[in-house]
């Protein structure tokens, strides 16, 4: 079987052996005779599992024993509206701090979910221009923005998937300070590929669909303060405090998802952990953004330098034409995903952990002839 | 191999050849060299499962062209909250119509979204007795409440899994007649194994890890009467009108979930289609309720006649230490998932379509040999 080179922006290339052990497995797991998704959620079989794969989380990540691991569902859009909703109330404020596509839509959450409550949201971007021509191409530095100290929350999305702009890659650009107002980041496209120091967030969160599994699961990492803090007249089902409680099984949680999480878990574990795999993927961005910056005449990066993403290398080439055509060349040599987003255009390589640096090193390979033929 | 006599709750067995299926194609979907979880959820390979999912729905329903199917993340919880979201308003009330443990957890998220948004909820139940002496037994007969015209919509729990309690089994028992009010059923443990007139719904939806595929998906039909009630100033990704204008496809699905159910409901099609497993469904109930009815010294049904589930048989035996040591000796013949919800204790069967007429017979024959022994 010759696997396909995948640089799928999420759903995601998924580490081999993740895979091959849910294949061999899917008809008897753990020798009970069926597939772990015919297990129930209350059994100690899946039970197992599910324990596991927070015990991967907080260990990887080093989880201080103030926060609590949440496996949700909805995706990370449902908690664009959650979050909101668990910490705003009459009055009170939180600041949105946008640099990208995904940041608005969670400020479009939050602000509906303001006006319900009749509270505010205080919002600074880095956007440049408006309409078809908006664009956004960097984190702020350090003092750019400010922090009101009586805000409910800060929100950040740490690496934007689409722009390819991400915080803390450069020493220069590191996550916000925010003092004693908890930073709450989606973290879809950022989390577990570098270790963090989790003390930072109030809240971070993932969709799994990236570095941490298939697509269905949230994988959240939230305080304790941040938990009580939450509203007790939502619904309960979006109520933080609901999952922590209840170790995540209030109700029947996406059981072959969680299974897959821990899969890939278990792989990163054997990969050395966090710093081992970020080793790999500063080398793997390396490598790309190398070939990019030694022929500027032929590509180029919209990303400020010391904004780029490590996870998502977004570069243009000297025409639309040639981009398609750099698609449709890169297919036949068995590399797909690589069409940038819809709304911006242009060519992105969504590196994430499974992706090998074998995997990275072909696509500079390929860029290097490209620009060479043309 | 051997395969293990499931009788779970939910999640719960599910078609063989749906699992094979998932097997022989994890690795390499459709000629990819990718697994359907690494795909685009904005793909063509994906698109086609997805598509699929939702036809076959409409297809094996009879779905008229009135209504939308959607696939929806969060459980059938997450839509307790989600529904008086869209369309409660002040002012207004909601009809509950309770007959078991789901019911009413359907009932406390409508009350806290009541109180947010000043409207107010009028509540009908079947429970007989109060605290842990409650129990529910049966479904309301027509006539015996009565349904406000001016309500936003009435809800039921159209089989209640833990109590094994259904609404429409027996021709005296029939769904209630709402008239003009939305009737809303959470049909989780009564989807897809017997027909059913949609147009006498508003809104049906399903958590999936019944008849339908692995927990994380839910499937509902909404008719475009109610999505056009609903209300657009709450969080976009809990209006029912976003899933239905993108096809589902606004936020990442659970992409690997979505291709199960369309799996089990192709398995679904080559057994017949709905008409074909209802009659073997009956004929699974039939005898295990057989063994019941003839064995009325030993065994004891506690649902009135008319209200039986056929997808949840519940049972008990003459003391609790027989029950523990008829699910110990069960186990021993390979059979699981007999114990009764920790709240009713007892024993349940849960024969959904993917339980045989095989496996039924041999819980029957197991049934009626530990009868005689005792």
């Amino acid at each position: 079987m010759s696997r396909t080179i995948n640089f799928n922006a999420g759903p995601a290339t998924l580490p081999l052996p993740a895979l091959t052990r849910a294949r061999d497995e899917m008809l008897d797991f753990a020798g009970s005779g069926m597939s772990v998704m015919e297990h129930s959620h209350r059994g100690k079989e899946y039970e197992a599992v599910h324990d596991e794969a927070i015990a991967l989380v907080r260990e990887l990540l080093g989880v201080p024993s103030g926060y609590e691991v949440l496996l949700i569902q909805g995706g990370a859009t449902s908690l664009f509206a959650e979050i909101p909703m668990n910490l705003l109330e009459k009055g009170k404020s939180a600041q949105y701090l946008i640099t990208g596509a995904w940041g608005e839509k969670a400020l479009g959450e939050a602000k509906v979910v303001s006006s319900l409550f009749g509270a505010s949201i205080s919002v600074q971007t880095t956007a440049v221009g408006e309409g078809k021509t908006k664009s956004y191409t960097r984190v702020p530095a350090p003092g750019e923005g400010k922090v009101d100290p009586g805000a409910a929350y800060l929100h950040i999305t740490s690496n934007e998937t689409i722009h390819g702009v991400q915080f803390n890659v450069d020493a220069s650009r590191p996550f916000p300070d925010t003092g004693s107002v908890p930073l709450i980041a989606d973290m879809s496209s950022d989390f577990f590929w570098r270790p963090l120091d989790v003390t930072k967030f109030g809240l971070m969160y993932a969709g799994a669909q990236k570095n941490l599994g298939p697509s269905g699961v949230v994988v959240a990492v939230v305080s304790k303060e941040v938990l009580e803090r939450g509203r007790k007249d939502i619904p309960k089902i979006f109520q933080f405090r609901t999952h922590a409680e209840n170790k995540s099984l209030y109700n029947t949680p996406p059981t072959f998802g969680i299974y897959m999480v821990r899969n890939v878990l278990a792989w990163l574990k054997g990969q050395g952990g966090l710093t081992k795999v970020e080793e790999m993927n500063r080398k793997k961005a390396n490598r790309l953004y190398g070939v990019i910056d030694g022929n500027p005449d032929f590509f180029r990066s919209p990303v400020e330098k010391e904004s780029r993403s490590v996870m998502n290398v977004v570069f243009r080439l000297p025409s639309e034409e040639l981009e398609a055509q750099f698609i449709a060349d890169a297919k036949k040599k068995g590399m797909v995903g690589l069409k940038g987003h819809r709304s911006v255009g242009g060519i992105r390589a969504s590196i994430y952990n499974a992706a090998s640096y074998e995997w990275v090193d072909a696509l500079a390979v390929f860029m290097e002839d490209f620009a060479r033929k043309q």
